[in-house]
């Protein structure tokens, strides 16, 4: 499943920079419910800047003092953290959790809950979560920065409603097994009439030819243009007569 | 695939701070070869400041004229644009790319490929690519900072490596059935005691009580839990007697 109905909750966050670049990840990935637990001052100036375009976010963010509160209305909480807790045994990568949430529908309400950037959640919050997740790392750099953790935890949920929002663009149709043959045919005409072809090497020639262009799998227009190549070299080489106008 | 041989390649970045992050982002995902064309200077006070732990990988940077020369010794090259480019009409989803490189070895020598903060990678240099991947937004936000990017990539490729990496926790075997209805019966053995279920209603209260036991998938741990818990209504209720000592 791919909850539709999200919502992101930051417990106790100290760094209004986190707070305004947490609203422009949320933006970035299609969301507007900002709720904060005892928050740090999540309008001050240096918030707003790291929101850039999504000050929005943050203005219509809504204050709770405690994450029970936060999370009355809420069906399906998941937790992020960086660390995994041992008394907590059903901690999941967060790449293994679509699968957990398969039962669920899509518009089930669905907080993700970020706890204090230093020390987490507590377990007493933990355990008003449904699901743990964690993001681990792998460097000297342990742990992500709050707003990346939600920018990766978004984009894990959202990634696949983006085909919907991708501009369209033109494409081509890939060519046809027909265009294709009549393309290696023309070039290999060329190749015979500049006796580029070795005896007994035509077979070989071709099927080379063959791979390459089913790797390639070239579209309509890359057919055409390259039958105008073709047709080009043919005229400057004197092997095709130019059309009468 | 997933290749193993990463770098990150930045075109001419003109903030300080990007570089930075991304050498902290770098690090996050288990990267150390970092590229930068032309860069601003990368080993400022607000570049080391925004690197963290990751200092280190700014220091060993190699700095290039140009994109060509960084791309060199690579053979997989994949630009991500913020912008789909109608001319270049094989852009992929982040998440698509995966099945593309299939065919690829993992240690194939592979670079990603970031353009400028403003202008992104020109079209000469998105010619020197093979791959260009797109990382659409939704919101009024609409485009990510540069090494917000850069970290949704490299978390996109590194993810299937986290299981190796996560630290073992020690896990209790999921309950087998026979424990399950053991469960259940010392639980319906409590109510029927207390006389809790009315007549004619056993076997609703039964089914019910399997369907929840079999969502929740306990553990060992939880159905010894739970036994213990049964064993001390028993004896608080005065329904079973205290072992001998």
């Amino acid at each position: 499943m791919n909850p539709l109905n999200l919502r992101v909750v930051l417990v106790e966050p100290t760094q209004p920079g986190n707070i305004g670049a947490t609203a422009r990840a949320m933006d970035n990935m299609g969301l507007e419910d900002l709720r904060l637990v005892n928050p740090c001052d999540h309008l001050s100036d240096e918030s707003v800047k790291f929101a850039t375009n999504a000050a929005f976010i943050l203005k219509k963010a809504t204050i709770y003092k405690s994450l029970a509160e936060a999370l009355a209305d809420q069906k399906l909480v998941i937790a992020t953290s960086a660390r995994v807790r041992e008394k907590f045994h059903s901690f999941l990568h967060l790449h293994q959790l679509k699968d957990e949430l398969a039962a669920f529908p899509r518009e089930t309400p669905t907080a993700l809950v970020f706890g204090r950037e230093n020390s987490g959640l507590t377990n007493q919050e933990i355990c008003l979560c449904n699901y743990w997740i964690t993001i681990p790392t792998f460097g000297k750099s342990s742990s992500l920065n709050l707003a990346q953790a939600v920018l990766l935890v978004l984009y894990e949920f959202r990634k696949f409603d983006f085909k919907e929002s991708l501009a369209p663009f033109e494409t081509a149709p890939v060519a046809n097994s027909h265009q294709i043959e009549y393309l290696k045919d023309h070039l290999f005409k060329i190749l015979n009439d500049i006796q580029f072809i070795r005896p007994g090497k035509y077979e070989s020639l071709w099927s080379s030819f063959s791979s390459l262009i089913g790797r390639a799998k070239p579209d309509e227009r890359d057919v055409r243009m390259m039958r105008g190549i073709f047709n080009k070299i043919e005229l400057s080489l004197g092997l095709k007569k130019k059309r009468r106008k």
